[in-house]
């Protein structure tokens, strides 16, 4: 079980070691921790949805938050990298936005310390939603007189349209994306039918590979940290496999682009596991195309082992048995644009 | 009245003539017709949305049919024109889905014949879904194992996936995309309070302006026709006018590139006003950014008329009455990729 202590810092090696341990099977709370200056309330939630479905926030105006982050499927885009504003490309696969209100750090590379400060990324991003600044967003929500209203409704008559609002809002919204009652959350329950035997094999094979190492917990990313700390691990951590180079996982530096810390390099945050057979292709670089190979990979550069092919089948059982149910939604309606919104 | 008649055909002015003077101020109807190849069900209804909101019918997994007829907004994106897969731009301002039902052909030069049809054509546009052929869908959609279990629902057991359900479908779920109960619709049902006095008046400068020449009818759209067959119109029709120059309105050539007939050389059909406010910015070319200057061109180049200020803003009082209510919808589960779904 020690093998991967080279890949992770000695304090956050004390904080799994007991985690893991002491974890055991949880099942998925139905509601989120919310940060004491940002409480979840059913106005912003509503504002915080409609702006995450609003193409009116990238510079093109066809670019939402629900473009790469797609809650209608499970929650990204099923493309390798992400495509923004003018078919540009990213440079990572999209995480998931359900369940994301449990990761105590946000992005493949925690570089934000909540979903607030996730929110305001990428809506200036070049290659994501591509406006200037902050300053031109507020600017063009302020053309829609209907966010005025929705602003003041959700924070206060006196409240403005602001980059702090918007992503609080959005923020609030994602904190309502939580997949529930999988077939594994009923199980560990104690509904023993939930799961069949080839899962329940899996689960045990999942335990037993060392897979609970780094995916434990609810969510199955990680040991439970404070909100903004981030819990990293090197990814690979045994770079002499063949599928290193097969699947190019030593290019992207990972936390070490955030900090230019060459200690920090190809180390990443434990993404969340729930839904995961719904959101190939995997990895930060979408580099496998499925979850059976995801998995031998991951055994293989993370754990040194070579799985067989039941075992692989098993887990990924298992891992099917991770898909929740997801809450149904209205479709926002979206508050209409002036002539003077999109200025080609 | 008889002005326009240079731009219209015999044929087609012996049908304005009677059916705008007997049409009267009509509500709109609360469901549409459906073919009788194609009656609308529930289960179709449901597949349809799905495959509308599904961007996996793109090339690129990227854009959807509601991408540029974004039906959480007015139908439509608020740009001059559309963009596609790439960052690509149409050559035309998307229409508005929404009581697109209720024209009797599709696109603004009416080369589609039904909303099956129309809906046949972006997917595989190369500027606009940029699919390379209806072959290369149905195969991406078999990729998707919940969309073999919904076209059976929608079309019976033995049903296949096929461009052919897969456009009944999507128009099916577009004939339930019907906004009633605007202001107007309850004035002219006898709620005289339901437009304002300004509204009112616009409503008669509409009438005696001679703008319900050509759009008359419940969707304002022009006279009923058998589905299938189009009614065109000149745009512009008094070309002397500066307004031609400012906005470019003869560089499109309108029906006459579907026909390549130069007698149909800038005619088009008549497109629904209903809930134009919220469609900025306005014409074929998305040239004119704004309702009220819509409104004054319109005067001029189809008319020959110079309308005050006053009369533009009574007009654009009364086409706001035209918004109507937006049926609440479910925002739609899209069945799970598999990883061989999207392949760069």
């Amino acid at each position: 079980m020690l093998k991967f202590t080279p890949a992770i810092s000695l304090l956050a090696l004390a904080t799994i070691s007991s985690a893991s341990i002491a974890a055991g099977w949880q099942a998925l709370p139905e509601t989120a921790p919310a940060p004491a200056n940002n409480p979840t309330t059913a106005e912003k939630v509503e504002l915080g949805k409609i702006l995450y479905f609003d193409p009116r926030l990238s510079s093109t105006g066809t670019v939402s938050c629900n473009s790469c982050h797609n809650v209608m499927l499970g929650g990204e885009d099923n493309r390798a990298l992400s495509m923004g504003v003018h078919g540009q490309l990213g440079g990572r696969s999209a995480p998931t936005v359900w369940n994301s209100a449990f990761n105590s750090v946000q992005f493949w590379d925690g570089r934000a310390d909540s979903l607030e400060a996730q929110a305001a990324g990428p809506v200036t991003a070049g290659v994501e939603m591509g406006m200037k600044n902050w300053d031109d967003v507020v600017a063009r929500l302020e053309t829609i007189p209907g966010y005025a209203i929705a602003f003041k409704s959700a924070f206060g008559e006196k409240a403005i349209i602001s980059k702090e609002n918007a992503t609080k809002a959005i923020a609030a919204y994602e904190r309502t994306l939580i997949t529930p009652n999988s077939p594994y959350d009923r199980y560990v329950k104690g509904e023993k039918a939930a799961m069949n035997n080839q899962q329940i094999r899996g689960m045990n094979s999942f335990s037993q590979t060392g897979c609970t190492s780094c995916h434990s917990g609810a969510a199955f990313n990680g040991p439970t940290m404070p909100a903004g700390s981030g819990f990293y691990v090197n990814f690979p951590t045994f770079t002499d496999s063949p599928y290193v180079a097969q699947y190019d996982l030593l290019k992207d530096k990972g936390r070490g682009e955030v900090t230019q810390n060459s200690a920090d390099d190809h180390k990443y945050k434990i993404p969340v596991l729930r839904n995961i057979a719904l959101t190939a292709p995997y990895f930060h670089n979408g580099s496998v195309k499925t979850l059976d190979e995801a998995v031998r990979v991951m055994a293989k550069v993370q754990l040194n082992k070579t799985l067989s092919n039941d075992e692989v089948a098993d887990i990924v059982a298992f891992l099917n048995a991770l898909t929740g149910e997801f809450p149904q939604q209205t479709l926002p309606r979206l508050p209409a644009s002036s002539g003077q919104t999109l200025t080609p």
